[in-house]
C-alpha cells in the first residue's frame, strides 16, 4: 500500500483551529502526485501527462479534526474504470482514521479533450491491488 | 434561489490555466455563509452557531473549467436530514454549469461533540424550498 | 483614489482566529488586478499583460488584526520606477488602518526576460497620483 | 545553518506556470515553525507560545520562478531586535538562489496585547548565529 505523509502547517488551520476542509483535496493531490511520480507516471519537468489527468469528480469524509503539528499518513489507491481513473484514500493519524476521500480523473489533451489514458497508465493501474472499495457513495 | 457571485482571482488558478479543484470549496463556503447570513442565522461577530456547524462530507463535480476572470454564479439550496444539514451548489458561468457540489453538516457544540441542530436553523431550514436532489451520487 | 473591497471569508483565517498574514498578498492582488482593469490595462481573456508583470518583491505591515465577516477596503496607488512598476496597498476596516503593502513588479516577455513596460502601462502610470510614499522602508 | 526542505507542490503554482508569490511566506513559515520545533521553542500540541508570537511585518525578494517538483532548501536565520523577533529566510535550489525573506514577529498575550518575549525565546535567540543581514531594504 502506497503510503504518504504530511505534517499539518500552521496556515493550513483555520478559525477553528482544525485543518480548514478543502485543505484535504490539497493533500490527497500532494499523495496522489507522490503516488504517480513512485510509480514512474510522472515526470516533474514535463507534467503534461499527469497534469491533464483532469480532475473529473471529488469526495472527502471527514471523521476526527485534524490539528496543528498533526502527522498524517495517506494510504492511496488506485484502479482503472471505464473512462476514469479512480483514487481513493485513507488520511490516518497514527491509528485513527481521520478522513477518507475518492478523487475521478480523465485524461485529457492539450486542448482539454477527452482522450484515451495512456498506455504507460493503463499499465501501471493494472499492477495495483484494489480490495475493496473504501469510500461508499456519501 | 439563493444565488452568489464570486469572480475567479489570479491566485486561485493552477499551472493548467484554470481554477484549481480544491478552490470549489472555498466558493461553494462562500455562497453558504453568504446564504446563513442572508438568512439570519450566522453573526460574523459570533461565528459560533455556524462555524460550529462542522463539516462532515463533501462533493464536487467538475463539468467545465473556470478561468482567471470568470463571473461565477452559485445557486444555493438547503434541507435538513434526519442528523445533518446538507446543501447543494450549482455553479453557473452565464447559463454554463461550471460544477455542481453537495456538502453535508453536523452541529458540535463547542467542545466537538455532537449536539442537537440549533432551532434557529431548523426554522430556516423548513423555510426552504428543495425540489430535486442535484448531484446524483458520485 | 481607487479602492477596491474585500469581505474577510472564513478559510482566510487561521487558528488564531484571524486572517492569516499570507492572505494580505491575495487581498492586494486582487485589489491591482481590479485597478488593472479599470484602467484598461487588463483583459481577463488575454492576460498576458498583466500576469507578464512578474512580482519582484512584497512588503506587508500589519497593524491590527482581520476577522471573519470583516469588509476591507483597499486603497491602491500606482507609478512607475525606473525599471519597476510600484504598486502601494492601505488596508482599512472603516477608519481603521489594517495593514500595509507594497508590491514591485517587472515586466517580462513569454520566455520570463525582461522587456520594456507595455507602452499602455506607461501611459496609465503617467495619469496616477502619487502624492506620498506610503511604507516607509521596513 | 538551520535548513528547511519544501517540495513545490501541484496546488502552489498558478496560471503562469510558476509558484504564486504569495505561497512564499506560507513557505517560510514552514522553516520558521520547523526552527522553533527544532529549537525546543515550539509545542504543536500547544502552539500558543509560538502562536502568540503575530506576524509584524513580511517581506520577499524573488530573484528565480520556482516551478512544481522543485526542491526547495530554505536557510533561517533569527535575532532578537529591541521589542520584535527577526527571521530571515534564503530559498535556494541546489546552488541557485530562488528567493529572499525577512518576517518580524512581536509577542503578545491571548488578549493581543504586546508582551515581552518569553524568556525561552530570548535564550534560544542568544545562541543564534546573523553573521550579516541578508535581505537589504527592499
Amino acid at each position: 500500500m502506497f503510503t504518504y505523509r504530511h505534517q499539518v502547517q500552521f496556515y493550513e488551520t483555520d478559525m477553528m483551529g482544525i485543518v480548514h476542509h478543502a485543505n484535504y483535496l490539497r493533500i490527497v493531490e500532494e499523495s496522489r502526485v507522490a503516488w504517480a511520480h513512485a510509480n514512474g507516471i510522472l515526470d516533474y519537468q514535463k507534467p503534461g501527462t499527469a497534469s491533464h489527468l483532469a480532475v473529473y469528480e471529488t469526495q472527502v469524509r471527514h471523521i476526527k479534526p485534524a490539528k496543528f503539528g498533526d502527522i498524517l499518513d495517506v494510504q492511496v489507491q488506485a484502479r482503472m474504470g471505464r473512462v476514469k481513473l479512480i483514487f481513493e484514500y485513507k488520511v490516518f493519524r497514527g491509528e485513527e482514521l481521520v478522513a477518507e476521500s475518492r478523487t475521478t480523473h480523465v485524461p485529457l489533451d492539450s486542448q482539454l479533450k477527452l482522450i484515451k489514458p495512456p498506455a504507460q497508465f493503463k499499465k501501471v493501474m493494472e499492477t495495483q491491488k484494489w480490495t475493496e472499495t473504501w469510500l461508499s457513495s456519501l
